[in-house]
Order: C-alpha cells, then sequence, then structure tokens
C-alpha cells in the first residue's frame, strides 16, 4: 500500500466522465492507491464497474479500495475497504474481510483519530483539510488536526477534502503520509496531468521536510 | 425457516413507530420469519437497530433475515439475506454468507424465477401479487405468475406485494408456500392482530386446498 496520492474515483465529481478512463488516465499519471465511491448506485449495478475498476488496477499492480461496501469489497476481490463514519465500524467490518485485506476509516476529530487508531484500522484519512464541495459530510478540520494526530499514531495518515496541487505541501509537512483527491484528478481536464503535478508537489513538499529536518 | 408468513419490517412503512414494538407485536400474533428492509440509512445507524431486532429473533427461535446488505447480515448474525433484483447477483454473495445461512431471491418474471432456482437460492419471492405503493420497483406479476413457476421448482415460493387477509387465499392455492407482507402488518393499527388474521387466512386456504387434492 503506497498512499502517496491516493485517488478517489467518484462518478458524480467524474460529472458523466468514464471512470475507466479517470483510472487509466490517473494510472499513467503515477497514482498507485485508488478507491471507488458511489453513494447511489445499487450494489448489483456496482458491481461489473468495481469487477472492471479492480481488474485494471490489479493489473497495474495498484491498491484497490471500495468506498462503504465491505460486501462488494470482499466479492469483488478488492485489496480493502475504506469506511466513513456513518458507515460500519471497524469492529464488525474487520470479521467480514479476508485475511490481509486493507481497512481505511475517515476521522474528522481527535477522538475518532485516536478510535480509528484503537480499533486497529491499517490506515485513517484525516479531513477535511481544506474547503470542498464534494463530501456531504463536510467537517473542515484543516493540516493542523494532521499534526495533532501525528504523533499519536504510526499509521499511516492520509489528507482529505479540498487537496490540489498549490495546497498539497501543507498537509505533507502537517506528517500527512499522502492525501486522498477526489476532484483535483476526477474533475480535472486533464487527469494523468494532474495526477503528476500532484505527485511532483507531493515529492517536492517531502523533499523540503527532510531537509529541514537534517538542518 | 418458515415463511408460512414472512413479515418485512420497514421504517418507511411503519410511518414513525418504532419498529421493535412491530416486531413483538408479529411475534405475539405468530410470525416465524421476519426481515429487515431499510433503503435509506447508512450501514453504521442500521446496524444498532439489526442487531437489536435480530437478537429478539434469535430469542423467540424465529428466523431474521436482513435486506440487500450480506456485510451487515453476516455482522449481525442473521440467519441469512434477502436480495432483490438490484442487488449483489447470488454468485457474489453466497461466498460472503457462512455456511448454512438462507440467501433468498426477488422475482418478478418467470426467467428470473427460473436463474434464482439455477444460482441454488433458498427460497424465491415472486411478485407483485397484486397493486401495492410500498415497492418502488413494482411491476405486477399475480398470482398466476406463481402458478406457472410453481412446477419449476421444489424451492419454498414466497408471494409478494400487496397481499391481505382478503386476497392471500388466491396466493396460497396458486402454489406459494408462504406470504412476505409489509403494509399489512407494518402499517396495520395493530400489527399482531393483523398477523393473527393473516395467518387464518393462510390456514384456511391450505385447509381447502389440501381438502379439495383429496376430493
Amino acid at each position: 500500500m503506497d498512499p502517496t496520492l491516493y485517488v478517489i474515483l467518484d462518478r458524480v465529481a467524474a460529472r458523466g466522465r468514464d471512470l475507466d478512463e479517470i483510472l487509466a488516465a490517473t494510472l499513467e499519471g503515477g497514482c498507485r492507491m485508488v478507491q471507488l465511491r458511489e453513494k447511489e448506485w445499487p450494489s448489483g449495478r456496482l458491481l461489473p464497474l468495481a469487477e472492471r475498476l479492480g481488474g485494471r488496477c490489479r493489473r497495474a499492480g495498484v491498491t484497490f479500495i471500495v468506498n462503504d461496501r465491505v460486501d462488494l469489497a470482499v466479492a469483488v476481490g478488492a485489496d480493502g475497504v475504506h469506511l466513513g463514519q456513518d458507515d460500519l465500524p471497524p469492529r464488525a467490518a474487520r470479521p467480514l474481510l479476508r485475511p490481509g485485506m486493507i481497512l481505511g476509516r475517515s476521522t474528522h476529530t481527535l477522538v475518532q483519530a485516536t478510535r480509528a487508531r484503537d480499533e486497529a484500522v491499517d490506515y485513517v484519512a484525516v479531513g477535511s483539510m481544506f474547503e470542498t464541495a464534494t463530501k456531504p459530510d463536510f467537517e473542515l478540520a484543516g493540516p493542523d488536526l494532521l499534526r495533532r494526530i501525528r504523533p499519536l499514531t504510526p499509521l499511516p495518515l492520509v489528507g482529505i477534502g479540498g487537496i490540489t496541487h498549490a495546497n498539497v505541501g501543507d498537509v505533507i509537512r502537517a506528517g500527512a503520509d499522502g492525501v486522498a483527491v477526489i476532484s483535483a484528478v476526477c474533475g480535472a481536464p486533464d487527469p494523468a496531468a494532474a495526477t503528476r503535478r500532484l505527485l511532483a508537489a507531493i515529492r517536492e513538499a517531502r523533499d523540503l521536510t527532510a531537509r529541514t529536518r537534517r538542518l
């Protein structure tokens, strides 16, 4: 699992564009972790799409995560499942997963992040970092929340919410191991170029952080 | 599994009344099989309700089925899951179930019912029997569809859709092993009395069918 740039594929954010094509583009751009997020379609309709996107990730050696639906994640052989605060809690979801499957959790407060750590999740998403229209359960936390969570856990921390190539540096410098984006790739005119630009900005911030630590 | 009277608990059909109380009443009235059907709540919110209703059924020795969400069904230790035509197909759902769990399937046509039989489901729901406002995916099939499916499978057949104590006899005489109801119990002023009245009408129709066969 390499959460450096965790691209969330969302049909609504893609505004009618084909998720298969966006996936192909972001993989070409260097993304190594992908999530399928679909809040409206019934699972029977979602199944063939999830199988197709998951298959493409598997062939590319890229981690494929399904949002919310644990049953769908297991059914399509995904690498893991991502659970929001309204989804099944990890204690209920973990026994349903195959051994080695990844369980990620969204958190918006210090209390939620501490609880996620104690529930033995595999990574913690922290958000929202910035203002965003994509998430209806939006709670502005800012990079400062990440900075406060960082000393409490060695788990991979992923910043989420309103992240662009212009502000991703703040999130990395706050201690994130990676960032999750929806609109910044799904809504970009050129998702491959957007992926490359985000990765370049992340690497730059990491280099700067490493150099600062050495000084 | 006794699908004679299969009561579906649905928050919308209950119009604000407590599902715990409706469950207690229908069990008191003699119902032996229950389904929890919730199309709107996220699974994290549904989990405690499903655990509570499932626990009550278990203590009463009554079969408890969860609609649609295979993960939730397994998580709460339900006896089975019911899958509509838009939900995960049985081939994808079966491997997720614990051994011995019941898998039921909604069907609205002869083709769907034949397919369900070939997918090794444990019971087949056939509907809609009559006009109803509860199901948005309503397709009027009538007791005649049940009559045509009956010779094709020994699986338990459950009529569903618009069934009341006044018309349940037609469904039983068409070959149903039982009937599933939503409004007839969830929407009844006295769910225990409604359950008893439905069961009496089913028994009467069964006796009549048996007597006719003997003549």
